[in-house]
């Protein structure tokens, strides 16, 4: 680290001179957020610039995408989680580009101007995250999106509830089979906590919500290219989760490599290696994430090489070769643990990478002693699969059934922000435990009743290309 | 009503041969959905059908336009409200037409079908609301978008709060200014509350959470063409209201007629005649509303010209000359009053409405007497104009300030259906009053920094001609 603290030492120089360093954060997700945090009270100016004017709770975006929670009970503004930072300002502005020369952030124009908005910077801080991946089938995102943001989540509580009601409205029993088989593929954390919910809504929620179908005969179909369910989590823990997840009633299908997708329907490989068509109207894609593009403009201005999964490769440090004072953390960033496997892409990682370069700039920023080196501390990780069910690891003890469950709780309710969110989310729970009933049912507009694929293709939310989290 | 009584019996002698009759009720607002609920027991089969999938209580759609509640917390799903009902079918669908010769209703195509779905019915509730009107100016909808639907409000709320993030990110005071001011066209209730709502966004719930702007320094003009506030309110009372809004830091201008509204500014003819152009980047309409284009086409088959607002006019049978079995009801119903002034388009008029031609429906079916004539009874109305302030009548009781805000929250508390959505709003409001902080308060997407006007045109919910509210 001795490179990059000179150079910080240089860049803090002006402190002395009474000028303060100007530090930008990209993105207000779990990395960028804890980064700005923890550099309250430094003598730094910290500008968050974000494309959302909310912190999303994203391991939760799941019950939004099932009706179990309403979008703002997982969604904290940025301007009131830092009302009591005065060293912070927030920024509502979309990042098109970093100019690591001329230290500088280009953002979007502002309102009444044609030139683009900038943000100069002495320290940057990049945590744009991630997005859905298709693998080289972007052609699939219509039929089959997934699950990253808000509107993500919207948009697939809209087709699975539409789903339910196109199979009331149709007279053929085999329409209604098509309109009631739902295909998650992925069966990691994310993909089985969907198929879960899916299973739940419609066997307690819409059991006596129709009068011309039976909601509990859908069918709930999870695909997973992997020999086993959750991958990455301990191998006891893969195989309790797929009895788990079958005697749930969800249709594990492992060793099925998807082929194609259409708004008819999903193929795949079986494993003795004939393609099997399945009809449906609702696929979800749980199976791949990707930095944001903007992690392309700093390797290709650093000359590094991404990832397979578009990330910028980072040692310890988070800096970027030759730019000290740029950090990369979170989804954006590869960080290789010794035994040479990546840390995974999920909400602990992003959160203890933000606070560890908080520190260094706020150690820095007043001549105190560098933190010790990164390291990551696994305290566990957690999938719900059902109703007082689910399988994880806490502090390296392995929890399966209701005591994983009650684990899964807790550490949701502490980490979610805001203190009203904690709240509401803790009584919509304690309502849907009681009543299996879920609090937010809308289908949003627009919707047509031809089907789910017709009407995505014109209302995917537009996405620029260079994007803060 | 003999002939509408007669007709009735030999509608429903199928009854007596063991087919029940069968009602098709369109829309599940509040006349429709208490029309539905009025004929619970009844030997009828109910079908009702709306486009949505949820039941909206419109009242509080202000308060999701200024943050205070989230969209889930004031929507009902139809199928849970009326899961206990046995009777009653709930079918997602968007009226094209309704052929009153052929006594069916014609919906879009129902999924996997290029053919209009249809449903034939032995009487018909047509109760299909309202929505904003512009008075042959269409061409301001874009800049100056109304309140009827949960989309309308999450649109005010985006074009609201990003009003603030882009004051913050200009670096002109001039065009700060012109960000930071709103201008809400009509002081009935809905102009009146979401005026007083976003001064106290300004004032109380911004007020700390930016670092260049003062938010408190935002101008909210209330623009009125008649000379009083709460234009049918008790004359005392509208004197009342123009002071409390006027002390509660609104710009109240009577008298004054819109000539223009632009994405820059809106235009207004003074009392004097000269024209007066006020810049501003958020205009919000709150001056009209008319019948949907649903009601054209029943009273093109039944040979009766719609008043002014677009709506069927009918007498207290609500039933369409030569159709006894047709009834209009709601914003789409024009009834006058025996002093010959309409009765006017609010929740109470349309629930009363719904409940007697649901009994009404509901003795014919069993043979029970008829129900006494329709009369309304008119327990009040009231309008909040701020924290702890409303001003309004109940039960002929004339109420100010602090007892009318309270009558206010008991009587909204009470008619929000879902015990759930009850216990939420009330909690929101409970968190509102003590910390001045709002709970919901996510900036939807797409938007982009350059401005409200240029999104919104792209970015208008797709609206069908003939639609069940």
């Amino acid at each position: 680290m001795s490179a990059p603290t000179e150079h910080l030492r240089e860049l803090l120089r002006p402190a002395a001179l009474g000028a303060r360093p100007r530090v930008v954060v990209i993105g207000g997700g779990f990395a960028g957020l804890r980064a700005v945090r923890a550099l309250r009270g430094s003598p730094v100016d910290v500008t968050l610039v974000d494309r959302r004017n909310f912190h999303l709770f994203q391991p939760l975006l799941y019950q939004v995408a099932t009706g179990a929670l309403s979008s703002g009970e997982i969604a904290a503004p940025l301007r009131a989680v830092l009302r009591r930072q005065p060293n912070a300002t927030v920024i509502l502005g979309d990042v098109r580009d970093v100019d690591l020369a001329g230290r500088r952030v280009l953002l979007d124009p502002a309102a009444g101007s044609d030139a683009p908005g900038e943000c100069a910077y002495d320290l940057l801080v990049v945590a744009a995250g991630g997005r859905t991946a298709y693998f080289g089938h972007d052609e699939w995102e219509p039929v089959a999106p997934g699950l990253k943001s808000v509107e993500d989540a919207l948009e697939l509580r809209r087709r699975i509830l539409l789903a339910f009601e196109m199979a009331e409205r149709s007279d053929d029993p085999g329409t209604r089979a098509v309109w009631l088989t739902f295909a998650v593929v992925g069966a990691g954390p994310t993909g089985v906590e969907l198929a879960g919910q899916i299973v739940e809504m419609a066997r307690d929620t819409l059991r006596r919500d129709f009068r011309r179908i039976d909601p509990s005969t859908a069918r709930v179909l999870l695909l997973e290219a992997a020999p086993v369910a959750l991958p990455g989590f301990d191998r006891r823990l893969q195989e309790r989760a797929a009895r788990d997840l079958r005697h749930h009633g969800i249709e594990l299908l492992l060793e099925r490599m998807v082929v194609d997708i259409s708004p008819e329907a999903i193929s795949v490989r079986e494993p003795d290696g004939t393609v099997r068509r399945i009809p449906t109207r609702t696929v979800i894609w749980g199976a791949g994430v990707r930095a944001c593009p903007l992690a392309a403009t700093l390797a290709a201005q650093s000359g590094l090489e991404l990832d397979r999964g578009g990330r910028v490769p980072v040692d310890t440090t988070f800096t970027l070769p030759g730019h000290p004072e740029v950090f990369v953390i979170g989804d954006m960033a590869r960080v290789d643990r010794p035994d040479g496997t990546p840390l995974p892409g999920i909400a602990p990682v992003a959160m203890q990478q933000g606070e560890h370069v908080g520190r260094v700039i706020a150690a820095r920023a007043t001549g105190a002693p560098a933190p010790a080196a990164f390291r990551y501390r696994d305290r566990g990780s957690l999938a719900t699969i059902g109703r007082a069910r689910a399988v994880g690891t806490v502090f390296g003890l392995r929890l399966t059934g209701l005591p994983a469950w009650l684990a899964w709780l807790g550490v949701h309710l502490t980490y979610l922000v805001g203190f009203q969110n904690r709240l509401f989310v803790f009584m919509r729970w304690s309502i849907s435990f009681l009543t299996r009933g879920r609090g937010a049912r809308l289908i949003n507009e627009p919707w047509t009743t031809t089907g789910n694929a017709e009407v995505s293709v014109a209302d995917e939310p537009a996405q620029s290309d260079a994007t803060a989290a």
